[in-house]
């Protein structure tokens, strides 16, 4: 090299160290203020994440204090954390001595001291601005991690945001550990009262789970693999979505914490909810952008359907009582129901989704440890040779799966897995590595071969790299108040729900056998085994439906069909659907008049679900009555049929026949002739104006349809629709009339309930009365009427 | 025994012998005429079937006689059919000196005859007749076989008719082979034929496969084990349904049949088909009644959605053409189109089976020789021990599937399989017998001890059982004319849109890999693997829309994007979404009004499938214009809007708002105020007026919406809505205004194909002339426009 050289090499390396000096001005001073220094998490995570943020930052331009604090008196703590930090690690590829060096310095700018008071909150930030004063530095901000029990927030909150804020132009932010509240109602709570200290920026409520690196990889590999996940990334494709997290320990000795939250506030609430969003949510264009991430998860749990008692299944390992009645000090009576093991079927109401199965699953005393989000894609192939000729790679026969391996298992570290016939996926080179293979094992069914499988190149702890998120302002790995209020929304109600429910008692262990698999059908879980025992009797419980007979006599000289609630619907339904074929073959068409209210909406639902060959293309749904309510209104007749049929079937549109009640923006107008709308809509469809069925119900006061005592509106004369008017709100009705009704091949009238019990004694006994009996007015000229009553309301 | 018992005993057995002579005198004499009796299915088959018939029926109070027919001169038939007669076999549990014994009576009751003319016919009348009158018997019926070709039909139909009828009180049955037809046409055209001949009750047409056990007993497994079946048999439980008949062996020696045929025709159309049928009917509440199981059929075959080009995938073995050359002399440069290989995917359209794919497979020199049906229900468990742990009659985990297997394969005979982790089946032990296992054995990824396997106590030749369920008149297991041109009316469109496609060449037998392995996305086959090479190259292909990029610039002042079409309506789709998410974020809801016509369709179809994060539930569609037509009238634009969009997403039925074209069952008559109606349902629910977005379209004179030239009706004034007047049907029309058009947020104009370059060209250059180009009048007052084009229209 010539000496020319050396000088402009000598220039360029000034200019690097000045541009870097200048950097570190331009950035600022950091302060740390970690609450809880001397605790169990501060000594195993949080102190070891703060070394490495100092190492990875420092040379960046920032500046660094960390101050532990704590209750702990000045020199117990500064014994305690002295301890802690000699113990720090460095990075494996960091040299012994480096390390000491470097360990050297963060020691020099750790210190403990004591926070209690206001008043040391004060002279904790006098230190602070002395210290920059001192040194001529900007300060960039502060930051304070509460790992303290949450009772102590508010306090500590209160003297943050009074006397220890930063100064103008620098940031705060404050680290917030689960958990946050215990169902909906004290996590708003909980989170009003911190909203009055901080801004929604400035809080980082911490879900370790998203700092781990398998499921911190989701969202990128979601992005970096777009172009093959484009197309497979919804409901076309994706068979189920499997959630998991396995323990093999038990509860012992927190039986105190576990008592109050349980598995589905422990683990499914947020960690397991958290990572359902990442799969479940549509992928913003820019990853990168925290409003985007955050957006978008919001609109995940928007989707999300509510859960309900039959989307849970629950466990407890035997142990557990006996550990809490230890703990707690408890009789020898106590029986604990708080569950230690919950499978749940989560399915969302969008378009990408729907019907695809969520599976979130935890559980302590299980047969292994592992955690997993597993995504397994529909087999869409046939393949033409016999099974043995398959070929891993090349076959679409063989099992396809997308699996975010969190920890532990089999394999024993985090791990991307694919299915080599699914596609080589891309993963950052610099952070991910391919994993060597390791004959023997199986992972998901299949050899471990099978899968495209990397694992990080360094494998990181989750506070570490959520620390280093803090530090860099990247909300998207920390929960809003509003996701957790929107995740809480939706566990609260099934929170609720099961609270009295006795959770299966399992032995734990491999022990465990089959006793906790569960299955689903539609959007009911439940376990696949009967349950051999039961820890808590539940209440004598109720004959069921099948020990009965469905009784068959008269009521008001026709034909009376008498059973339990369930077994009549189902006689009902089946009733209907005989009735829709035999209306098909015979004139191609089913006219089908349908009243509202709450009695049919288990018909309704029954014929939804149940009935798979009725002919729904070839039937035209009417409506028997309706409410002067905008279609929409929850009030309208028209809006039960939608909620609770329309929508799980296929009728053409043009084949249902809402009442005009609203015409002209105005709601059941004489002017607008809705009624003769309607009848004339009738008259052109349905011939001679009979339908082929009507189903109608009775109220306590004898009304029909919307035909009610003392009104004469319907009962008789030319008119077949009717504007009428109810006692009860909303007073203003449509109705089909007593006369169109009689028109009808089959009138079928379903009356449940106990309440019903006077009206059905006092019906029975009087004669064609219709202006005080409206229901008494229906007797079909030439159809046939049929009364369904269930036990209740006939026999009391 | 005392000397009175033998007394009784011959007392008694005189009596059953004389009850016997009795049933005889009643059930009468049957006269078979085996049609055909030389050929090759009569030797390998039908004879033996006839001689079971007798020994099955003999002793039931029948009596026989047995008429060999055929062209052949009466010596060599009488030599070839005694010869046939010789080699029959009895049952197993026959001893060899009794079955020489009833086949020795079978003989005495065979003759062969020669029938060529009408009078040959008249003469074997007379002769049974006479027999009949000598023996004292009354006539039961008589069998015609028609095992001779279809060419050949007419003629001996028309001679049946005329001169061998049996007499009075007495049935005829003719027996038909296959095939019956080549399409729907040329079979309809047979079936016309025969129809002037024989009465429909008189025909049965031959499936063989009917015949088969496994086939044979599909109905009566789905009605024995109904309980069980009951809950599974659908669209929720049921993931797939294969058909598949596989052949080891290749066409050589058929080629002239083969080449007309092909394996659509000659195996899926008939025996997949039917099976198919069996499969998803649904069950009758009594499955021996013919009439009910027929029609259960017919409607299954109405359920059928249509296939298209796209449902089918299509092979040929390599040594295929060279046969054909070889055999059907043909020159060297012949390649034939004929398939020998083919997968199809099926839908079914109805609740019970809606998603459920069927994959119907058959091919020549494929690597096994197996037939079977195979329903493989869902994996709805989740099974919560390590896989490891699984047990197979258990775990719910573990595949779950129902087989009919038709015979050959691994297991080597008929069976019929139930997985062990379903349910224990019921089959008569009669007829049915469990599989001992074959350790090593495994069946469709399982080890035979996963399953309860039966298989028939007696095999049994699917003509024997044909033949006797001819003898018993039970039609359902015959193809009924309608049945036949169901199935015809349902296979012909797609092959006439396969007739030209060149089918993947594939090498045969083990050697063919992945190559026919084949996958399916909705309703889509092909296979998975690209096409290696081409056997006939198609004409030169345009290059792909990919190729190029999309282009931006303007037109008329406006935006304009430009690309090829399939990537036009792509960016589109991404458009309307993006301005359906900001809409809906902002306001909550999104107000869209569509175009009718053809060019949309393809934007429908992408919003429809590809589009899954559209927020469908918060928009509202309207229509841009609408023709005087009843709604589901094929000419409406709601229509095709309901056909192309909304039966495919979830819109609330009140967020739909067709124009009001058809009130009081007239069309756009001014007095009903219709067009109003729909201005103020608009000035109801769109804030504004304005729509956030309006796709229009251009026609080649310069229309839009339904706005025409020279026409002044909503170019200009205060309606919003308006009635037109089209120059082309249908004339009347109704159509939102330019200026309703114009208030909206952003409108979007879509230019497709050829036929529109000249009116792009034209009004490119045109001002602001809405009266003689409608078009020239859109101009948003605040809004956006952007026109869409594709290069056809934009370049031409």
């Amino acid at each position: 090299m010539r000496p020319g050289c050396w000088k402009m090499l000598a220039v360029a390396v000034c200019m690097v160290l000045l541009a870097g000096l200048q950097a570190q001005d331009l950035q600022g001073h950091v302060s740390v203020i970690l609450l809880g220094a001397t605790g169990d998490l501060a000594k195993k995570y949080l102190w070891q994440g703060l070394f490495q943020l100092y190492l990875d930052e420092v040379g960046k331009g920032y500046s660094f204090s960390f101050h532990g604090a704590a209750l702990t008196s000045t020199k117990q703590g500064q014994e305690f954390v002295a301890k802690v930090l000699e113990s720090l690690s460095c990075p494996e590829d960091v040299a012994p001595e480096r390390c000491a060096e470097l360990r050297g310095r963060f020691q020099q700018r750790s210190q403990y001291r004591r926070l209690r008071t206001s008043e040391d909150y004060m002279a904790l930030s006098k230190d602070i601005e002395a210290q920059l004063q001192h040194e001529g530095l900007r300060e960039a901000g502060r930051i304070f991690y509460f790992s303290v029990p949450p009772f102590a927030y508010a306090d500590i909150a209160r003297s943050i945001n009074s006397s220890c804020r930063p100064g103008p132009g620098a940031w705060l932010r404050v680290v917030l550990e689960k958990p946050f509240g215990h169902d909906r109602l004290s996590a708003q709570q909980l989170a009003t009262e911190l909203r009055s200290f901080f801004q929604e920026e400035e809080m980082y409520r911490v879900d370790h789970y998203l700092g781990k690196q398998a499921v911190a990889q989701i969202l990128p590999f979601r992005d970096q693999n777009r172009k093959a996940l484009d197309g497979l990334w919804n409901r076309h494709h994706v068979e189920r979505v499997e959630i998991i997290m396995k323990e093999t320990v038990d509860a012992e000795g927190r039986t105190g914490f576990y008592e109050e939250y349980g598995v589905i506030r422990d683990v499914l609430q947020n960690h397991l909810t958290e990572i359902l969003t990442l799969v479940a949510m549509e992928l913003p264009y820019n990853v990168s952008s925290s409003e985007a991430v955050l957006r978008h998860k919001l609109q995940a749990f928007q989707a999300l359907r509510g859960l309900h008692k039959d989307s849970a299944v629950l466990g407890q390992y035997q142990a557990y009582s006996g550990q809490v009645r230890r703990e707690q000090q408890k009789p020898d009576s106590f029986h604990s129901l708080t569950p230690t093991f919950a499978g749940i079927l989560v399915h969302m109401d969008n378009l990408r989704w729907e019907g695809v199965p969520f599976i979130l699953m935890s559980g302590k005393a299980l047969d292994e440890r592992v955690g997993y989000v597993r995504i397994l894609f529909r087999n869409q192939a046939y393949c033409a040779q016999t099974e043995t000729r398959w070929v891993a790679d090349q076959s679409q026969c063989l099992p396809r799966q997308i699996v975010f391996y969190i920890g532990h298992g089999e394999l024993g570290s985090p791990a991307v897995l694919v299915s080599r016939n699914l596609f080589r996926p891309f993963l950052p080179s610099g952070s991910w590595k391919e994993v060597e293979d390791r004959p023997g094992l199986r992972l998901f069914g299949r050899p471990l071969s099978d899968f495209y499988a990397y694992s990080p190149v360094r494998e990181q702890d989750a506070y570490s790299v959520l620390i280093s998120h803090i530090f860099h302002g990247r909300k998207d790995s920390f929960i809003t108040t509003e996701n957790l209020l929107a995740s809480w929304a939706f566990w609260t109600p099934l929170l609720d729900s099961l609270a009295h429910e006795a959770p299966r008692l399992y032995p734990g262990g491999a022990e465990n056998g089959h006793l906790l698999d569960f299955e689903f059908t539609g959007t009911q879980l439940r376990f696949s085994q009967q349950q051999p025992e039961q820890l808590v009797p539940g209440p004598g419980s109720a004959p069921s439906p099948s020990d009965f007979q469905v009784l068959q006599s008269k009521y008001r000289d026709s034909p009376l069909i008498s059973a339990w609630p369930e077994e009549l619907i189902a006689k009902l339904a089946d009733d209907i659907e005989a009735t829709a074929m035999r209306a098909v073959r015979r004139f191609g068409e089913f006219h089908l008049a349908l009243s509202g209210g709450s009695s049919p909406v288990p018909l309704f639902q029954q014929l939804a679900t149940r009935h798979y060959g009725f002919p729904w293309a070839h039937t035209h749904l009417w409506l028997v009555d309706e409410r002067c309510v905008p279609l929409r209104d929850p009030e309208s007749n028209f809006q039960g049929l939608q909620a609770h049929l329309l929508q799980h079937i296929r009728v053409p549109y043009y084949n249902v026949h809402p009442m005009p009640v609203h015409l002209h923006q105005r709601l059941c107008a004489e002017e607008d002739q809705g009624a003769q709308m309607y009848a004339s809509e009738i008259s052109a469809l349905v011939t001679n104006s009979s339908f082929d069925l009507v189903l109608l119900g009775m109220g306590t006061d004898g009304h029909t349809a919307s035909l009610f005592p003392q009104s004469p509106a319907g009962l008789e004369g030319p008119q077949p629709v009717v504007l009428t008017r109810s006692p009860s709100k909303p007073h203003q009705r449509m109705s089909l009339s007593l006369p169109l009704i009689n028109r009808a091949r089959k009138v079928a009238i379903l009356v449940m309930g106990r309440m019903k019990r006077e009206i059905t004694l006092l019906v029975s006994r009087v004669g064609h009365e219709p202006k005080k009996w409206p229901i008494s007015g229906v007797l079909p000229s030439s159809g046939q009427l049929v009364w369904y009553m269930d036990y209740e309301a006939f026999l009391g």
